[in-house]
């Protein structure tokens, strides 16, 4: 699947963005509320490196993650709608092949 | 000053292990409520691995304190009564050199 030379229009880039940073907002609220419930459920030091392992974790990963370049753009999103931070319809404006691929992709 | 040979007696062995481990409780409960707070007030995502940041330099730093071995007690406690966890007075029990000694390190 060659889809790291796709064009992308000035309006898709503006769906692709749009939906990019809906995303990204979506997983970040809810990590942010994971660390306070974990926090608020520390009762002893073993739980608070619990914390400080999953924040190494979940920070290396989003980190990797969220890198907005077209080339890879198609797997990202297909990454997210698979993990549930992205519905397939807030991508609508992509041309068809681009839709068919992340919805390919995100059910592998 | 040569605090690396010091003999510990029984009764010394048993003043300083309880004055180590309350100072340890003290510092991890302590410790608890900062991360609790910090987490509470978490609003976006610098805040999340500001605290990040936060755990790793806390988790190094205790892990290499709260070393028992009594080649470098005396310099322990002295940190220890430094940092506010520990009270002269709860080494009550210590020769009176061992405790001159804390108090010394502990001034410099």
């Amino acid at each position: 699947m060659q889809v790291s030379e796709i064009e992308w229009s000035k309006t898709e880039q503006k769906v692709a963005k749009e939906a990019f940073e809906k995303a990204y907002e979506r997983e970040i609220a809810a990590l942010i509320q994971e660390v306070r419930a974990q926090a608020s459920a520390i009762a002893e030091l073993d739980d608070m490196w619990r914390l400080h392992d999953f924040l190494s974790a979940r920070r290396h990963d989003i980190d990797g993650k969220y890198d907005y370049s077209y080339s890879v753009l198609l797997f990202i999103f297909a990454r997210l709608v698979k993990e549930g931070w992205l519905h397939l319809d807030e991508l609508k404006g992509l041309q068809t092949d681009k839709l068919s691929k992340v919805a390919a992709l995100s059910r592998m």
